[in-house]
């Protein structure tokens, strides 16, 4: 069996588990690191096996565009051409439709209000023009306008599955559509609606290519409305899928999407993973896994990196910002009971020079810091917390 | 003894060798890599010992500038600094002088016409305004702007040693004032000697510090003038540095720059190292070992690894512009004979894809391979050339 999911340990909602792919284990819960595009900003894979990451998520949408899908099946697959021998998830494009269109129009990501700076894709070059959708989604699919040059493109459930059987990951996600926390309660149904009869047609398509190399998860939509969640974690639970993502709009507040957490994870199959979509900031680690979450993927320690923001969790502090003066002369490491190459190697007035210089190797070593701060927290999540 | 040089095979002019420092062995003919900021610009230590790099050239201008030399000394000097264990040059900062004062009037480099894409340091922000000189230069010494802040600073021959004391490199050197091709032989002439009564103050102050963790080496200069070169290479020969650097305008062509070795290494003490400064082109590298050139230091493999040029020696190629769509689907590495962690791991293909997509690792990944590919040359230049 080249795929499996067994919960080892269960702590009230909790659950610790081990998910067997082809490509290697992934215990969870499980801290899911972003390569869009095939490759860990500012990382390679041997910093990767250093950080002790398990599992990657890279995106259909973004594949599709650059360097296409037909190149890299070409190739090998994504994980021969991306050098990465552990587990692939690609999610399925469905974001980057809402990221596209409604959350342009309405100026939010996936939390209204919360998270304004973490809209993974803001369109690109065309962000700084006009807020004008770049989709137009229809019963059928979706056609969008790419980011890079202005081609036209069309997403079908059905095509969406034969894209990333081309690209290889172990994991791949339904096309769905995701709405925004301003949506009224009868689009979100109408989209949840579609989402299921795409999920269906997905579904399809899959057993059609019997494709043993892959699982396939769908994906619970319905907004912040708990009718709505709760028909369509129990929807979507009868079509088995070998795991489920919980996506869209998690409502307008973190309480809010504690709430759609609690309505979902009891109706979802205990004996399949369960991976929130696109939320993994360091307190979310720690709350949603009290819900059943499993696995949790987040641009945000990646991207905090990039920007000179070490994550820590010192001194009441959640992250250290190099850029500040009163590191200037600090001899210390960024966080002394770290052991990754960043805080082993550097000082803090050495990172906060590179940053400050200019110099294109201080978000690598950022970028090393944070992902193996989130590893060993999860590390430790799953030791203390199941103990 | 801390230091030592010690020629033990000749071959012609060329010589192989062997220079000891504080920090390590060099076997020469050497390349040394350019860390202008205390950083090789996209990789890190760990990268470079992977590598094979001997010894890394910083720059006194530049970290005087950020984060300036009294936090170095206070971080225990460039090498723990940087975390670097290997041998440390540091430049003086008389071509960063050329390059903010003539060198923007005349808009030129080392060797007029041949390198226009080259020049270290155009003058950071400043360049794209007016080209005005950023520098006056006087007896005492240079009082320039600084690129980064438009603050006012003044080097002295004695200064510039007592910075590089506080960053603490292996080797130092004295401030010159380095001449344009473009200047008349009465010009070059009267700057030559003033390099030269620097030099003598550079070498009285050096030597009222007492310092025996360092070595410092004189400058030749003289332009593409004949008997400049050779009174300079007689003048400094005559006050007994440990090594001596070959500085200044290189003349119009590599015929000229050729010519220049010519007269001048022959008058060098033979026990001592000779650098070329600022010259390290692959060309370069094979032709002016047979002058009898110790060590060289060039931008072009990095910066070029940074724009997606990968060095190469194959099929009459001496590079692969991995923008070029014919490595669009190319499987291969970018040399099948090399072993660098670049070329062990990924294919054009994908190396390609990083360069389009804009991820940062292909800078990484591309400066890894040119600057294996540079201390590979040059093994095999100390092996093949001197057995």
């Amino acid at each position: 069996m080249k795929f499996s999911f067994e919960v080892i340990k269960e702590s009230g909602r909790a659950r610790r588990g081990i998910l067997r792919t082809p490509h290697g284990v992934i215990h969870t819960p499980a801290f899911v690191t972003v390569g869009t595009l095939g490759a860990v900003k500012a990382v390679s894979p041997d910093d990767l096996k250093g950080i002790g990451t398990q599992v990657i998520i890279a995106n259909t949408y973004h594949l599709h565009l650059q360097p296409g899908e037909k190149l890299i099946e070409q190739m090998g697959g994504i994980h021969r051409f991306m050098g990465w021998n552990g587990p692939v998830i690609t999610d399925s494009g469905g974001f980057q439709v809402f990221s596209l269109g409604v959350a342009r129009e309405h100026g939010v990501g996936k939390i209204a209000g919360i998270f304004p700076d973490e809209n993974p894709d803001k369109g690109g070059h065309l962000s700084s023009r006009k807020k004008k959708k770049l989709v137009q989604i229809d019963e059928d699919g979706v056609e969008f306008i790419s980011y890079r040059d202005g081609s036209t493109h069309r997403f079908t459930p059905e095509n969406v599955i034969q894209i990333q059987k081309s690209i290889g990951a172990d994991i791949v996600l339904v096309l769905d559509e995701c709405t925004s926390p301003f949506h009224d309660y009868e689009y979100t149904k109408q989209a949840m609606e579609r989402t299921h009869r795409w999920a269906k047609r997905a579904h399809e398509e899959f057993k059609r290519m019997e494709n043993d190399e892959q699982v396939l998860w769908g994906i619970v939509q319905g907004g912040a409305y708990r009718d709505l969640r709760e028909y369509s974690a129990e929807f979507l639970s009868e079509m088995e899928f070998s795991g489920y993502a919980i996506g869209g709009s998690l409502g307008k507040s973190k309480d809010d999407m504690h709430r759609v957490l609690e309505w979902t994870t009891p109706i979802l199959p205990g004996d399949k993973p369960r991976h929130l979509l696109g939320i993994g900031r360091i307190e979310d680690l720690r709350t949603c896994i009290k819900y059943g979450i499993d696995l949790f993927d987040c641009v945000v320690p990646t991207r905090m990196a990039r920007t000179g923001r070490f994550l820590v969790e010192k001194e009441g502090k959640d992250r250290i910002n190099i850029f500040n003066s009163r590191y200037k002369d600090d001899p210390g490491p960024i966080d002394e009971d770290c052991n990754c190459y960043t805080c082993r190697s550097f000082s803090r007035a050495y990172l906060r020079h590179l940053f400050i210089a200019g110099e294109i190797s201080g978000p690598r070593l950022a970028t090393i810091h944070n992902l193996h701060f989130v590893e060993n927290l999860m590390k430790r999540i799953r030791e203390e917390y199941f103990s």
